[in-house]
């Protein structure tokens, strides 16, 4: 009867942790910095970095969010193509020149390019891998007026 | 003795079971890809499709995010109102004209405006619907030079 | 032998318990709503705000997710420095114009402008704080024609 007993509390016990694992085991949260030198009004690629990272954090279904640190850096997904970074860049000096005298003096260009691009992106992760179209690559911009190096954080949250 | 140890022990599991259920259970991931046809240079309305994805997932509180696959579509929370959108596009023209001689030829306007728009956006969802504003719908827009299908992801995490 | 049995059972209990601790009980979502009273064309801080409510929400690592309602609204993540917002404001100025006659004849530069700066941001959480640059503070700007009272939804997912 003891035995009994014991094996009907370790059935209850692994009966609950099975339900548990079914519904929640798999949400966990992962995040590495990268570090990068870029160059001034550069855009680096790390479509292949970020891949790494959601192949890490193991998990395979869920978000991965870019956040690039620092005013005069934006996160961009889109074709890493240089003809098509310089027509962007061509737009960018349109709408923020560096020659325009601006009341911040230092980098005000820098700071507008970085509004208008943003921060942080979230892209979907599905089947252990970031869910992008053929023409879309990760890239970070570094709109300062020096070369620099930018710190980006990758955070994967999912199951 | 017997029977108390097995009520001793049923008592404590379903207590730890209680517990965990309260503070963990009901963080959850779902994802779900929509494919839309829309015109060049148009902004289909997925309000509504978003609104079903949220109340399938069945999640009460957390965040939902759009992430809208490659390089020439956007995802842009704003009015859905056909002369706001019209004023949207003729700026999108000012600042990335169709007309202009661009160095990545096939369609690098169709690359600038979305990268201005950006390819990701995240609404809260509280009480099992997405938070939006009286006068903020949520659209996809198909930058690209032809009328295209699109494909849109939205990934809800919550409890 | 009873004894014994509920030891046993108990240990188990306690072993699964800190099995699942270990890999989930910390992953939460929490979520506060701001109301601010915004000029028209002001960017208000709320960089204290937001690091309060990650504090209260007891997350130590994950996201943050800021989401202005309105589509006359923006959250900006960059340098609060009243010349370089300044700035800002003359470049906006430069691409949507209050002056200029448009479709959406109440207040279409209002929600052009937040198309460009965009309606939410994530910030990533590390040791329990937001992991922003030196120069980057969390602002919401209220593009509408009049001065406003604006809703920002803040949400904290993690463990």
């Amino acid at each position: 009867m003891n035995l009994t007993t014991a094996f009907y509390s370790l059935h209850i016990t692994a009966l609950y942790k099975l339900i548990l694992l079914d519904f929640l085991i798999l949400i966990m949260i992962y995040n590495e910095t990268i570090k990068l030198k870029i160059k001034s009004q550069d855009f680096f690629d790390i479509t292949d970095k970020v891949e790494s990272i959601v192949k890490r954090s193991e998990i395979q279904n869920g978000i991965c969010t870019i956040f690039s640190v620092g005013g005069t850096s934006s996160v961009l997904i889109n074709e890493n193509e240089p003809m098509l970074i310089q027509d962007l860049k061509d737009c960018l000096e349109k709408i923020a020149s560096e020659e325009k005298i601006y009341h911040h003096a230092e980098n005000a260009y820098s700071h507008i390019r970085a509004s208008f691009i943003g921060s942080s992106q979230n892209i979907p992760v599905k089947d252990g891998k970031v869910v992008l179209g053929t023409w879309q690559s990760i890239m970070i911009a570094n709109f300062d007026v020096d070369n620099r190096e930018r710190e980006v954080v990758v955070t994967v949250v999912g199951e």
